[in-house]
């Protein structure tokens, strides 16, 4: 049975996904397309414009994808690094034989080549990345800019390149397959209309139309409305201005000097007004809306995992007919979790937190069990 | 210069306050009368009906009360022993010769004998209390029960009596005073309509009207809604539902066998239907209310006050001509905070959780001064 893997936050599913599934199934020879999806909150630290729920069933219910699995919190809004090591591994454990990714270039050899580089491991690099620190810019832009005087035929800082290349060193088995994105440029009435996920948000958001998204997004899109950031701003700066210091400091991503300017941040008028006064340079406004998210869950340090290559279980959140023959394919030999146990305990804080602001009553982390979606 | 001093919440301030201040004055022959009054939340921990800047000019415009000092919310929102203890020294740190507080019975001598008596030192109160905890009661309960079996002569379980008995223990150089207190049935149309506080509110969330105060209190009724705990219900549950049970269990007055039972609470649709669904005999409405109030400010355990017999400032809130002479009398001896210093993070902290959910822009802590009314 061969299983392709695609690593995604579907935030939402839309017509570029459909296009790169659909793509990797064709040109993997695909059985079963499996997506391991973010859960209630992006890799970028924003809270997901609808539930995971929604979100996985949407992408099974198009028809590209097969079966979505979750990928757990605690891993999921996380730098690009810890993000990829632990999709990577649950494909892996999953026994998927490749893993496939949108690029700009649709090059996989160039990805590869800098992958198998060890460029971190050089003189040069380690040097260059001290200075980097030193002027100033976040651990994530110093990464890139290191590497770049390194090898500079590898643009590490397109976010597409760096989870391509973050996924190449953390493949231990499964083959990786690239298909080359559709740009914003790509637009076929024919065909189908393409927008980036930022892009169709922000369209929705200021003028109410959903486009470029398949009919199972279309009808998401009408069971409530969008979830962003401004939902959460009560809650989060009651919690900003009220947190001790130390208390805060105990959380995820917040140290001694990022503490005392979140709370200062508190006093903005809006999320946007205090995301905004909190971002530096050192301080990106993704670095930021993590320890955001990790003050709205009050995530402790001494909970987050120490490793990201290892994913402790494996949920299935939807699935079709495909989709179920490669959990049976695999549930002799892998975590699965179904029912709702301890091992979910920080998934269902994490989903209360998630619910509670958009006063959502029926989103109750232990009640669900992963969503049958029959066949098309 | 005689100073005799009440302590008080005046939540609101009302007739039967009123009444009691003037009596006092007359009997004990002052010429300052001094409030130490409770601050954002009240000693059964919840929070008072107007912000404590409202409350203090309200009892100072009334012109009853000449000065008015805020008892810290550390040592206010704390059982009653605790809550008497800190506020008698308070009183005694302003050289007040004379306490006076309200009493059913109006007998000093009943109340100053009790207290004098030594009962907790005997071993039959001692194993009294084991017993009734052992049955189940709450401490305060327990106590009472105890002292019961003791000294039946004298009834520990009217609230009243409960303060008067924990000034006495508290006053090393202070003099003791009661007012009888205007029952609920004093009621005469020519003179003055008295009503407790609880039944004001209540008569006011009823049917908006406010009964039996001062016009100063009026007047602080028209500015805003009143405040109550289902205000504050959206953002307490969100945390008892996020909250980890461990760091539930660093916040004052909650443990082991409480943390789970407080995060059950948080499915419950509102603060009152919480509050009933998680109060036992042993956890009484007030040490759950309490409780609430500590996960509201993320009040750790490690940042209470060991000792209740020593407060580290006296802070004015209100006072008029009068008050002011007093403050002078005792500046030099007495640690007078007036302007915002760190002295006051707590505080300022409360006062951030206390105005957030009420969306009450204006209530800034460290922009606050003493405010002086001018008398009539």
């Amino acid at each position: 049975m061969q299983k392709t893997a695609i690593i995604a936050e579907y935030n939402p599913f839309h017509n570029g996904h459909y296009y790169q599934a659909q793509t990797a199934r064709h040109e993997t020879g695909a059985d079963v397309m499996i997506a391991i999806m973010s859960a209630q909150f992006t890799q970028r630290g924003e809270p997901a414009s609808f539930d995971k729920w929604k979100r996985a069933k949407a992408a099974v219910e198009s028809g590209a994808i097969d079966l979505v699995i979750e990928l757990p919190t605690q891993y999921g809004v996380q730098r690009a690094d810890r993000f990829a090591s632990a999709s990577v591994s649950i494909a892996e454990q999953l026994r998927c034989q490749t893993l496939s990714f949108g690029s700009e270039s649709g090059d996989i050899d160039a990805i590869l080549h800098a992958a198998r580089s060890h460029v971190e491991e050089t003189p040069r690099y380690k040097e260059a990345l001290k200075k980097a620190l030193q002027e100033g810019h976040s651990s994530a832009q110093a990464s890139s800019r290191a590497f770049r005087t390194v090898y500079p035929s590898f643009d590490l800082t397109r976010p597409n390149n760096i989870l391509g290349y973050h996924y190449a060193k953390a493949a231990k088995s499964i083959q990786l397959h690239t298909v080359k994105r559709l740009g914003a440029d790509y637009h076929d009435p024919s065909l189908m209309d393409v927008m980036s996920a930022t892009g169709i948000r922000a369209h929705y958001l200021d003028i109410g139309e959903v486009r470029a998204v398949p009919a199972s997004t279309e009808a998401m899109f009408r069971t409530r409305p969008m979830t962003h950031w401004e939902h959460y701003w009560p809650v989060l700066q009651f919690k900003l201005r009220t947190l001790p210091l130390h208390t805060m400091m105990e959380l995820v991503g917040i140290d001694a000097s990022l503490a005392p300017r979140l709370k200062q941040a508190g006093v903005e008028p809006s999320f946007e007004r205090a995301l905004a006064a909190v971002s530096t340079r050192r301080y990106t406004r993704t670095a930021i809306q993590r320890a955001f998210v990790a003050v709205l869950l009050h995530w402790l340090k001494d909970e987050a995992p120490t490793r990201f290559d290892e994913v402790p279980y494996v949920r299935p959140l939807a699935f079709n007919d495909l989709g179920r023959l490669a959990l049976r394919d695999v549930k002799d030999d892998v975590p699965l979790v179904s029912k709702f146990d301890a091992r979910l305990d920080f998934e269902a804080r994490v989903t209360e937190a998630y619910r509670l602001p958009l006063q959502d009553d029926a989103l109750i982390e232990h009640r669900q069990r992963p969503q049958f979606i029959s066949s098309k």
